[in-house]
């Protein structure tokens, strides 16, 4: 895939020959983004940030559901705060962009822009919690970060991105992984159930860790192209940030312990995987969860006659006051020009309105999931039962578009017991290629210098195996890819 | 009022005396804010969120309404582009904190962290718009801001801050100036509304105006102390940002016109007037539309028996599924200790629930917004009726406050014709100083020299006049007051 510094395509080219060409186009062309004049960075225009309210919006509920807050935390990190947890420093600081002037004076002390927050974060928590009544402390924040990224990519990777990242602080370290998991659990939940992108949730291999955690879990969505996509993690931070910054709590007996905390993020990254797994030669298809706009009416108006007008305002009141997210076309185009642009942007429902429409009381609905000419691609629908049948087509059109991307995950997750063939595989990014592994730092950088793939993520084997990648003893599972 | 630097007391005083000590302690002990380890930067925590949560929620729903749409701008802007309108850069360089840094790498031109965001949305409008049908372009974005500020205090002026700013452009310049008054009437709404703060709106003076505008509208409100605080803010751009950035289109007979730009924000210093007008001796006092919890329930325990606690779980449960954000407060606790807690947190309503109570099939609810032994502050309410009469209250409390905050404006409004008179009551401090103004730079920096006050806004004037201030004639009549 082309960083930012590779022309924007005019046109949108077909989706399947080169993803990554289609990708840039369709990133600009459907007005997600569009370029910044700051090296790495994108605007999210309204159609794009529409996405992001969604997921913002889903993602937020669970949090909720689940006992957490929202707080805010300052951007800017002196240096000699972040410098105190070793892994972490080592893991962020190449990342880091530095403020060193305020105003016209310079600093006395470098203030990093947050590349996450466990530092800051940490820091308050120390404040905050003296006693085992103080925890857990479950809290949330939805903020921009920065990391000096070299090659950059819409929503994949962008110098400044917005995310959410959850924290949490309790009392003990069982309670911490059951946080974990939980979190895990509400990613794969907006992943599949909001988003309809199938994921493979499970552990990361020790080179994919997060710097500073015990554990970090994530999910993994696969991409048409074979390459794996991490669109959200958790981590068991273990008491190493609370040693660091100093978050102890006198437990029942008054003895004084450190506190085991997590953190877990998810961007706008799942955006990118989201536009990749489903989006076609068209365009975009957004699932209807997630659809800035559910349905388009679109009046097909013809000779002098305002009928057609008329009935589409009408609709769009009726379909409004129903609860759609729906959007009236009035543009001065001819209708075949909205219908290509409406399908471009991935707009779920089309709602034509003509004449002839009229004359049988009824209007032309066509799905943007199914092909053109594929059976229930377009049907008549009464007017009387637009708003119901609206509904129920959403509803299918959500199931169909997760049961389409469930099918490729599924044929493109590849079990392998041959070494040769192991190779072959992620080589060529045939999929997720499941294996027994060794879990061992050595095996998995010769994969990584031979293929370019790495373990995506693991979960625990059943009986005794040999890693199909080097022969050794396995001792877990793992899905091996390409990523982005 | 103290900087952040000032100890924060231990115990929150009483507000009347010194409302600067009374304000400090009880954003900390309401536990609203922490300090943060960054100079001058607050975190804010969940109930202070809470209060933010609300806010942007009425905004949010409002710019919706009037045809907004959010989007994304990045935080760093490169310093060549900040200064290409002259008198923009001019107000804003003292403050900008500078990136110079990013990774390990100097970087060959420094990155200004947004202190508004103009100059990066008029670069990008310049792309977007061709033709005049590409207009208006209605846009908001919630995002942080950064401003290096030598004197700070939570909420009213802090080195980031949270806050939303509007950037529209328009074919003309008569709907540029609807759309100043109408987001400006959005910002008195909410303010009176749903913060029961009300205000004065107008237009600035020359020297209180956004640099680079051409008008500049506020709303403002009175403190108890007979401070102004400005509260949000609506900027007449002209075209001097789309002459400095170059946003241009062609119009219907194919002239290329520069567009007519606007600007518009509200921050969470809203939350800080919301605080000062509101609190008393006990606390905060919330009004129910901006609270996070409307109403906590206190069983109250006694004894062995825990059948307040089963009536408590159980109106909790019932109060929640009608829709009331409502909290259950099981601690550990003496009765008296939770009430005064909830009280010092502003919730506006209280329910307690004794065996007394229920032996009578009642609770016990009492109203913040009241004093103690005031007619109405506390009444038994029969449990079948009490999720329809806390709503009833609710609606009470907030009418209620609103008229308290309104009575308190009006009997400080002054309006003054003796200059002496003038002089001695800006000084003084004793509320919104209303009189004949001449409009003259001058005027106002003598008045400056002389009291430490400035005129808040500004507003038509009926008839001649001379300045009170000066003896000039008068142009407008003005508010006077010193401010925050």
């Amino acid at each position: 895939m082309t960083g930012d510094e590779a022309p924007i395509p005019k046109e949108v080219p077909p989706k399947s020959p080169d993803l990554s060409a289609w990708y840039n186009a369709i990133c600009y062309k459907a007005e997600l983004v569009s370029l910044a004049p700051v090296r790495g960075c994108i605007v999210l225009r309204p159609y794009g940030y529409g996405l992001w309210e969604r997921l913002q919006s889903a993602l937020d509920q669970r949090f909720k559901e689940t006992g957490h807050e929202n707080a805010y935390f300052p951007l800017l990190i002196p240096e000699s705060l972040l410098t105190r947890e070793a892994e972490h420093v080592e893991g962020f600081a190449p990342e880091v962009a530095w403020v060193t002037q305020g105003g016209n004076e310079p600093l006395t002390e470098r203030l990093a822009i947050r590349p996450t927050s466990e530092v800051i974060v940490g820091t308050m928590y120390a404040q905050w919690v003296q006693s085992y009544r103080d925890l857990p402390i479950l809290i949330n924040q939805w903020v921009n970060v920065v990391r000096w990224e070299k090659r950059t990519r819409p929503f994949l990777r962008t110098l400044e991105f917005l995310w959410q990242e959850g924290h949490t602080a309790h009392a003990t370290e069982s309670e911490a992984n059951e946080e974990v998991q939980r979190m895990l659990d509400v990613y794969v939940d907006v992943a599949e159930n909001i988003a309809a992108v199938p994921v493979y949730k499970g552990e990361k291999s020790a080179s994919e860790r997060f710097a500073g955690a015990n554990h970090t879990f994530s999910i993994e969505a696969l991409m048409p192209d074979g390459r794996a996509l991490q669109a959200g993690t958790s981590h068991a931070l273990g008491q190493n940030f609370a040693k660091a910054y100093d978050i102890k709590f006198a437990d029942e007996n008054q003895a004084v312990q450190y506190a085991w905390t997590t953190s877990w993020g998810m961007s706008w990254r799942m955006l990118g995987a989201l536009i990749m797994v489903h989006g076609d030669d068209r365009g975009l298809r957004i699932p209807p969860k997630m659809a800035p706009i559910e349905a388009v009416i679109v009046p097909i108006v013809k000779g002098g006659s305002d009928e057609a007008t008329v009935a589409a305002r009408e609709l769009y009141a009726t379909l409004k006051k129903a609860g759609l997210r729906v959007k009236l076309d009035e543009r001065d185009l001819r209708p075949g020009n909205k219908f290509a642009d409406w399908e471009m942007r991935g707009v779920p429902l089309r709602i034509e309105l003509g004449a002839n429409d009229i004359a049988q009381g009824v209007a032309t609905v066509v799905r943007r999931d199914k092909l053109k000419g594929e059976e229930g691609a377009k049907s008549a629908v009464p007017l009387a039962e637009l708003s119901s049948r609206c509904s129920e087509l959403l509803i299918a059109i959500q199931a169909n578009m997760f049961a389409q991307a469930r099918t490729f995950l599924h044929s493109h997750t590849i079990e392998v017991s041959d070494r040769a063939e192991f190779y072959k595989l992620v080589r060529e990014r045939a999929g997720m290629i499941d294996i027994p592994w060794c879990e061992r730092g050595e095996c998995e950088a010769h994969v990584k210098a031979e293929t370019s793939a790495t373990s995506r993520n693991l979960r625990p084997l059943d009986g005794a195996a040999v890693c199909v990648a080097c022969g050794e003893p396995a001792r877990v599972r793992a899905y091996f890819a390409q990523a982005y």
